[in-house]
């Protein structure tokens, strides 16, 4: 009676072992999906080391993550339905706004199907189009847990760069700055985010947190966002090179994957509209522990869906 | 008119990015599939370093094979009904005959189907119950490349390690020694091997091919196996270390993979009946050298597929 | 009157440089040992990633651990009558429950001799036989360091996995759930571990180790097993990922090698009986600093016998 | 008098241990060199794994190539006037085809001045613009060494991706094609090639090598570009991942060190106006051989130089 | 208007992308330079593992420290006069102590120009020669982060080994004992650095910071030196190998680099005359993040020059 | 009857899995012993990347080496009277001079109990110390298979660096230039070995093996050391990097290990009195393939003692 189990490096690998949903690109059938996985293999916005593209690769070939998640006591990919839709299709692997545009239309297609879109990068630069997607109808809070708060202007001919998307989002209307707090930030551009201030976000330093300790972030993030449409976005180098090597522009002083864990989980009940884990770069990575710590989140996230109002509150 | 390609790091991986097929394990439907390429798992029967039960994840990941075989003049994934269906299905991660039962039953039922198999390691010893289904009506003729012979005896209280599948095949009379070649041999374990002399099977050692020449080993095993059916069982570890670290018994003083291509596609228009790739073990990859290597000679031998009078003959 | 030092890098490696001393396997001289530091090459109960079979390899290659610790204020390796005496030896590499009396037949010979065994994994299935060498005249307590209860049952037709082992002794009577700790746990496999709260044992999960910090940790434990025979379980993946990649089954969001020292030198006075450390995978390990940390916790533990009770009592 | 020699590893890297010389951007002066090494960090070309933009700094990171050249009997640091010249600047590391503009003008300033350029890439696709500065006033002919033709037209929207360098090239009449020989070929897209043969390219392919030996690969590249004015453009992926492993699409099947050198050495005395060495990403290159093997050809080529009419004739 | 930006992986690698100045050996000119950053590579004096000497380089190669200075407010080489003058010229990489007489004579011409000396190492040794030509006129104080003392005598016939510089130092008079904090000891040598205590200075292990707390260690560092001249010597391995496994006598148990960070801002104000990074061994490195740890560090101590009254003074 | 044999990676690891036989330092009793294998962990002598000191613990954890020689036909480590005895002992680990003599006085005592020296070092330097204990009575022929001569003179202040241990043996009369062939000769430093020339010794280079073919380099060999007594010294630097990246001084274009297998098989017969296998590094070496080959050799080499008239005449 004591059964089998599938072992954890057996099959064809999805993000989180959920099943594969492939969904036509043009007439897109979702069926009755609550949460989408997606991949979104594109890091022509980095502004140094590229390679997240292969990211969604890296957190599908992971093993070992779930079932269960102890903590927030769920079996997310057993309750809810949720499938890995494969990546965003792009018309050019050359260009960085094309790029942007494919991404739009296809987490658009999720979001009209009333499906929350749930992706995996790639670089940062990706999370502007899917808030163009998302928040589309009305501007969306955001919890956003990084290294750099990536609202810097143009450069080099181009403000899609990964160092501007929630600039880019906000003066694009789908991102309310009011409601976005940035957690973990740090590093030597801290010069190149006034807007970050200018426009109303808040901001909790890398350097803040020991002293702040990780329950008062937690508290202070809750209150930022409320209860207003939320998304969260997780960029894997708000985690110290130490825990997470294997990401485009590291940043030495980083959270640990405990306070991280600490944080997303804390965010239970949050209503929730979207979220996505981005720049895992596996080329830096020879553990494979920045895939791991990155499939891990995607775990927690996406088990903060099941108690999203906006989630499962259609079900109701 | 340039069109979009498909870029080579997106989507699910699969073998050689086949489609995927999913098949019953208990009541199977393999459509009219001419090739099944299947994962097998399992690493119990290593004498040394483990590993290889990863084997199959890592080959899958591998991007960039195909799809065009340029010396062989064919785009065997467009030109063949094949598929990826998944890995076999195993009762116990803990029991090395119990799975071979399972491998045999599964590929039994591929066989069974009229579908030629080509399986991806998982150790060599998976091959014996492999054999066991290909060659249960008649025994088959085999080429057979490697570094070591794999006609050991029993010790350690077991004869289906990963150093007898072909003893245990020739014993089970599912192959025919005679209608045998096994090229790359070397190592220090040539004391155990007394079988394939004895047995009648034609052994080219390592040491051998310099001189020899590639052309002539292709004769040499083209005469051996003739036009009956044969089955085709490429080791990794027949590779020199250089181009293959990942695998449990390296043995320095291989083949390079130009020999390796060069003999693999001299095998054009044998009656192959099925074939595997075992042995790629990606914890000692650190470059993904080895598991690159393996899914080229996949590629290699799904080509050869199309030239096989046994896989095409039916469609005539 | 400088003198000359052992470089670290020179000679044939033990565990921590102790003597090398070679006991008969069917009569057994232990001479005037007090402790018996021993490998365990075992890794057949592995769920996912095998390797630790070469733990016993990696630790004893790790130069730099020793002599002196400052902190319990001991040079144990000169304090102690203690050796390395090679591994247990095995009748087959292909049988987890043969081995399980490999090693219980073998730790048996030591505990019958008077000798404190400490050993070195092989995967944490190895201290379910252990146990039952050391629990065999009395249930012992045990202080368990660990990412996963390993109080699971039964699947894949065996029990005698490394998810299972304390399962197992408590069943056995070898060890008292009364008097264990678990520290450390988390991951998603809690719904396997119900037998820990059933059996009585104590469970601290990773994630209020920050919360209650790591004094009041040491003082539940100490409080837990009291001043009866303990034995004392490190298994490495208790660390975080960051701090110990090379394991077969990671777990992010674990403990630091700060707190691990902590905890494992705020137990001096324990009545020490045996202890372990397992799971240490050098496939997985480029830094070796899993190796690294899986040493400096064995010379602490072994520095926590000299103020053990039952190792120095009998001296006494 | 035995002296003291510069340790390899002290001091600021540059190529070959070079002079460095900086040459403003918009007024170059570049003094009376004869060549000049320059780095052209631009991977936006690539069709799989970015990071060749990393490969001018892992080029000059190497140590210890040179000072002497045993087989082509020269110290062609010591005996040209040659520097590191630094990299080419751009004005966007975000676009592609500007990127080609800033490389055009770039190298168009050096060889304005009379001065051979050797650069260092990027991926291949910064072949194309070098060719339309070195090819400006007379079409060149071009030993190219590389496993793939990079003839390929046009799709994702451009035609200036790192598979097409060469045709574009030819059909802005800078390359002469009945003057290119192309060496070492191989892999899955040959059927994008036609091109090659076509406008009269010679293509000897990988699996040809063996049998031809180098010395006929030597001498049928000297017949096919005879003494006119000639490139030689080395992709580092010519090589076997074995030897190579550091690059974004490797091909197994390749060649080797020892038959590389072969080739190049066997130019002496080849007309050469250029060369450069591409496609070196050390982002997959554990143990730096890729970047090695990149810089031991750079100094072969700059070697050649010293041979080259073209070069020296304008002392003369 | 947007501007383009150096794009950090382009150009001849310089420490924090500071200017290359070259400074004559024998007729040194530093011109207005207020601090010169130089490589020491030597590592003669190691105990275990070599590597150090390509700590320099391993230093210069990374890439994004800096520009701004987030927490210090400055963005010191644009602030200072500053410059990367290459590395100390030896006149031998076999003598140990006459590797240390070139030290200090090129330290000796960076501080009689009246520049203040950043030295990248090199093992820890190179401190002694440093101190000696910092410390001529007047012993200075030191804040010293490390996991050992390095107080220990001689052995192997030796004292100028890496484990003794600061009581060579101290017996030399150029080293106040009593102005020396000693910050992160730990690991298995304790008994060797009684001078430590003998001599007057200040010693907090790693294993006391969890109390303590990282402001009440800052603040007893500034008590200790005061405001008197200090060194700050910062040796890599006082962070865990979690965070620099890149070092040659690792200990695990130690700082993380948010700490490090931590403490170094902490010193703001003090009066700094000189300053190092030592012991970063990139052969152990795999991912690069202790040569990335080492940099930042470097980036942060350059930062404190701006705020010590001896650097900036002379400008008043 | 099948038995049970020793796991390969089971034990306190030693060369080849010899016995370890520990032999006093000042009075030593080597018993009956034929051949010593013995650990030279030095690397004072490296003109680049240090790391060899690590060699000897390298070769001695690779696995499964022998213990069937199937090209020579004999189990050596069965068949001789041979043992792992240790490491040299030194006095100072800083001393190159020192460290010579030490190793002299060591392996004279080898020489002297009548027993044949087979070395593992460290880096090749410790040539010069061992030839002057092994020619002591007569000066010995040399097979010499390198990338380098090693016949450099002095610079930075000593002649006894690993760039010219065979010009000291020379010129110490312990080395009979004219009975020494150097085999794989390549890379930058030609100009520096005229001593080769100039004494006589015959030198192949790399570059003329593919053209002289394998067994005409033998012929030659043998032809050049005659029947005289001759010692077999091995630079792991002669392969090319891709079979060993694990060196201190690699060189593109070299050996491969089946044609290194080939020469030293292909010595059969000679009178070996000695032999070494030199320069592993393994910190370089990610996969252990160096350290495989290195101990493949020292097997290889072993196997020829059999064969040796001076190692086994002395029993007859």
């Amino acid at each position: 009676k004591a059964g089998t189990r599938l072992a954890p490096y057996s099959g064809v690998p999805t993000f989180l072992t959920a099943p594969y949903l492939q969904v036509d690109n043009d007439n897109p059938d979702f069926g009755d999906l609550q949460v989408a996985m997606i991949g979104v293999p594109m890091d022509l916005g980095v502004t140094n080391r590229p390679g997240s593209r292969f990211g969604p690769r890296a957190l599908r070939t992971i093993e070992r993550i779930g079932p269960y998640n102890h903590v927030l006591d769920c079996a997310p990919v057993q309750e809810l339905r949720v499938a890995d839709i494969g990546d965003v299709p792009f018309r050019s692997r050359y260009r960085l706004e094309l790029s942007h545009e494919d991404i739009e239309r296809r987490i658009g297609q999720v979001v009209d199907a009333g499906v929350v879109p749930l992706s995996v990068g790639g670089d940062h630069s990706i999370t502007h189009p899917i808030l163009k997607a998302v928040g589309k109808k009305r501007p969306v809070g955001m919890i956003h847990i990084d290294a750099h708060c990536d609202t810097g202007g143009a450069y080099d001919l181009t403000k899609f760069h990964h160092g501007g998307p929630f600039r880019n989002a906000v003066l694009d209307g789908v991102l309310d700055p009011t409601r976005v707090i940035q957690i973990g930030i740090r590093g030597s551009a801290e010069y190149l985010w006034e807007f970050s201030y200018e426009s109303g976000m808040t901001v909790i330093h890398a350097e803040e947190i020991s002293g702040m300790g990780i329950p008062a972030v937690i508290e202070k993030a809750k209150k930022i966002v409320g209860d207003g449409p939320t998304y969260l976005s997780f960029d894997i180098d708000s985690l110290d090179p130490a825990f997470a090597p294997g990401t485009g522009t590291p940043e030495v002083g980083g959270l640990t994957t405990r306070e991280v864990l600490e944080i997303v989980r804390g965010l239970k009940g949050l209503n929730l509209v979207g979220g996505d884990v981005v720049e895992v770069a596996p080329q830096y990575d020879s553990t494979t522990n920045t895939a791991h710590a990155g499939a891990q989140v995607l775990f927690e996230i996406l088990s903060l869906m099941l108690f999203s109002p906006f989630v499962t509150g259609k079900d109701a």
